[in-house]
């Protein structure tokens, strides 16, 4: 196919390939070369009519645009749409599915579903990440053999916990990080690891949210064990404790409705919003279906957008829960001498993207169309079911991070230019946008949607493909990363403030 | 002994242990009992006149005070001298040693000189963590077996080098870093690992700081590698081809004036800024008699001594450059809603410390007496010699990157409530400031400075065992932390801005 067709209700399409200026679309004669990427009109608009694309408007026509003409920011004006926000006034009724589905995880005391059954070390600072690498290290293949339903011992390792402020924004979202890993049900116990001295104390953290020592959730710090030889014998003997409870877990039969899918992009291209994204986001309208839940993230890369998310959000709480996250973002950027500008760059305008709209509908299309439940801060515990938003930063391994900390129990990534990112505890399910590049990474990525492309798949087939492949991988089919032995070093807590 | 004075000059001496009233320090009666680190009046002062410790003045009675008074919060009173700053006031000339050191050190074609001869893969972006760890771990000891002069490959793995912004203070700090690894003279031979699509593009290092590919420098990425395996694959090849050319090296005699040294505190207590610290800094004026460098860091914690420091700079404009970065810092914490309010915390009050001044010439007497001859941006190129200032965070992994990036050969870090740091590819030596935690963690303490206090060893003597170990461990001496295979998870390149 040499162009797609994003919605009914679009004036545009976009051209799949180089379109020489003797082509068609949709028995329209182009009247110029179109790159690849770029945009074709298939309806006439007069100067000051609407652009549309993901069935939004993305701007509008700067001048009189003809059907087949080039559809680009020569002809198409921005408008800033920010101070009109409504909210509620965009929502589609999920219809619940026709068959529940089922997936094979692990059901904790607490009544959340793991999809995989790992111990964890949990590091406070980089202080103690030595000494939480050899605790995990030694805990080898041979070593956990006697342990077949354990995963693996993992160790969460990080740059931060110290030379930090001991309140506001960026000790709390490290605090809710330690907490959510602590909590994650795809973990069967855990063990704290810090120096002693920190900011970020692991005992304020056990008071802050109530942890308790158990037989599975254990602490330990450097100073107070004398030494980083006695605290890694020591952590291995913890460890040790913990294998044969934690191998007493078995997989049972879970409604999906206890999926909760982390919804990520990184190395996007110019078909991201074209193919994984809205596949992705179709297969999170059959997770709301179900019940389960979506979380998309990455704030800076839905700024412009986040008019269309409150116009979806169930309650005009959540819709301002939202916009203050704008807010904050705006200030935060702002402060570090930057700014929330996401206009499409010089490389996204030659990819064919034309509006800061255009860039972040398809970075949004991860999130399907239903109705926005809740919009969590990052790493907060999401409670709500359904389509929900996690403030995060855009860079991979921090958004995951927070994801993962928020209780999602799997990841599904889309790339175009290609990434070997995979993540512990939940593992990553990684979708190409392109085929080109699902081929030449065929071991990373999972599921190629550059078959919408490709091969005329439809949006919603590769949509279920994905969905089916989360009640697989849920079950505990191996993704490609897990095959190689990726996730433990993409643990990277989001870092705020000020490192002093 | 039960006191401590840290100069002649001093109108107060420090108890070392908690004093009964019935006490004497120096034939004086005490007259109140004194906890131990608190300090007690040699002299009688009169409301106003000036309280000196460290041969400065840490503040001024605020009412009479007696000797044998117990001086502090109570009676001494804080008056901010910010304004009246002078430079190069207080030059002490630097008596060249009456016999030249030696060491045994890797000579490199540039002429710097390595104190350990590591092969480094170093990572542009958190994306390209696992790749590197997986390199890297190919290297086993049976690997490496064939190779004797070679003491390991290294792998250089961070949280950030995407999502952050393209210019700016961040970024090139990074640039500054990844500059500073890949030329580090304890490095035989570099590969640098990437995604491809991250913002810390490799390709835009090697331009901005022409930086060549040789057979001992190699870069390349993962989505040009198309995949982790062909990554981790190649990497290993190209690890392999530069072993033999990295077991050519031959340690060769050196002079002193070859070390340079990172002067690093963490886990602070009482008796940092009155044992190890005073003693390091004796080190240091021992590396300076003999031309070689030290650099003192931790901008913050050197705020409200930067005066002293600008009266030793060598020219004015060293001395400007000192306070530029004190105001860049004023402003980095503000904007992060912070402060550089350094004033003792209730812990440092409990623990004897009277003022932000008395506290900050703690942290800075590990930088000795001697002229500040530069100071320099974090990771920046030390260029001169004798006694130096690098701008850092307080946090050790984080400041000991940059001290390594901008040259230093090793690392000296004092502790007071125990640290199991360790570095790569700069050993680190680590020095206790008590004699308790040096028993308690003795695996870990390659010096006790706390027999200061508890032998009666003076400053000069333990400073001088410092400077001997420091020709020892740059002669290839194993340090605790080497011994124990620390210093693969502590390089944390200070992140400056907003992750987005
Ligand atoms: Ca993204
Ligand atoms: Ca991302
Ligand atoms: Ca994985
Ligand atoms: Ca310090
Ligand atoms: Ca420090």
């Amino acid at each position: 196919m040499d162009f797609v067709r994003l919605d009914r209700a679009d004036t545009v399409v976009t051209a799949t390939r180089s379109l020489s200026p003797d082509s068609e679309v949709e028995r329209i004669a182009i009247r110029s070369a179109i790159p690849s990427g770029h945009k074709v009109a298939t309806q006439a608009m007069a100067a000051g009519d609407p652009v549309r694309k993901y069935a939004q408007i993305i701007g509008y026509a700067s001048c009189d645009i003809l059907p087949g003409d080039h559809v680009h920011t020569h002809n198409v004006a921005f408008r800033n749409t920010d101070t009109d926000y409504e909210f509620s006034t965009d929502l589609r009724a999920v219809a619940p599915a026709a068959t529940q589905d089922y997936f094979m995880g692990y059901r904790r005391e607490n009544g959340t579903v793991g999809t995989r059954n790992y111990l964890a070390i949990v590091t406070s600072v980089n202080c103690s990440a030595t000494a939480a690498r050899m605790i995990a290290d030694h805990f080898t293949a041979d070593v956990l053999a006697e342990y077949p339903n354990v995963d693996g011992v993992a160790a969460f390792v990080h740059g931060t916990g110290c030379g930090m402020a001991d309140s506001g924004d960026g000790f709390e979202a490290l605090q809710r990080v330690m907490w959510g890993y602590a909590k994650h049900p795809n973990h069967a116990g855990v063990l704290m690891v810090g120096l002693g001295c920190e900011m970020n104390q692991i005992d304020w953290l056990l008071e802050a949210y109530g942890l308790k020592h158990s037989e599975t959730f254990q602490t330990m710090n450097i100073q107070k064990v004398a030494g980083l030889r006695q605290t890694v014998e020591l952590g291995i003997a913890k460890i040790k404790a913990m294998l044969p409870i934690a191998n007493q877990a078995r997989r049972e039969q879970c409604p999906a409705s206890d999926l909760m899918v982390a919804l990520q992009c990184g190395g996007s291209d110019a078909w991201s919003g074209v193919t994984a994204n809205p596949a992705l986001g179709y297969a999170c309208d059959l997770l709301t279906a179900q019940g389960a839940t979506g979380v998309l993230a990455e704030t800076p890369e839905i700024y412009g957008a986040e008019h269309l998310l409150t116009r979806r959000a169930v309650t005009p709480a959540v819709g301002e829960r939202l916009l203050g996250l704008i807010k904050w973002w705006e200030d935060y950027t702002a402060r570090n001498n930057g700014s929330m500008d996401n206009n499409p760059s010089p490389g996204n305008k030659a990819g064919g993207l034309t509006t800061i709209l255009e860039k972040s509908l398809g970075a949004a299309a991860k999130g399907g169309t239903s109705p926005l439940t809740g919009v969590y801060k990052y790493a907060e515990p999401v409670r709500s079911r359904g389509f929900t938003f996690m403030d995060s930063p855009g860079y991979d391994p921090a958004s995951v991070t927070g994801q993962i900390a928020g209780g999602c129990n799997l990841v599904c990534f889309t790339t175009g230019r290609g990434s070997a990112f995979g993540s512990k505890p939940a593992p990553t399910i990684k979708v190409a946008t392109n085929s080109e590049m699902a081929k030449r990474m065929s071991e990373d990525m999972d599921i190629d949607a550059g078959e919408i492309l490709s091969k005329g798949v439809s949006v919603e087939q590769k949509g279920r493909e994905i969905y089916e492949m989360f009640l697989r991988v849920a079950s505990g089919e191996v993704t490609k990363s897990e095959a190689q032995g990726l996730g433990d070093y993409e643990f990277v807590p989001w870092q705020i403030g000020a490192v002093m």
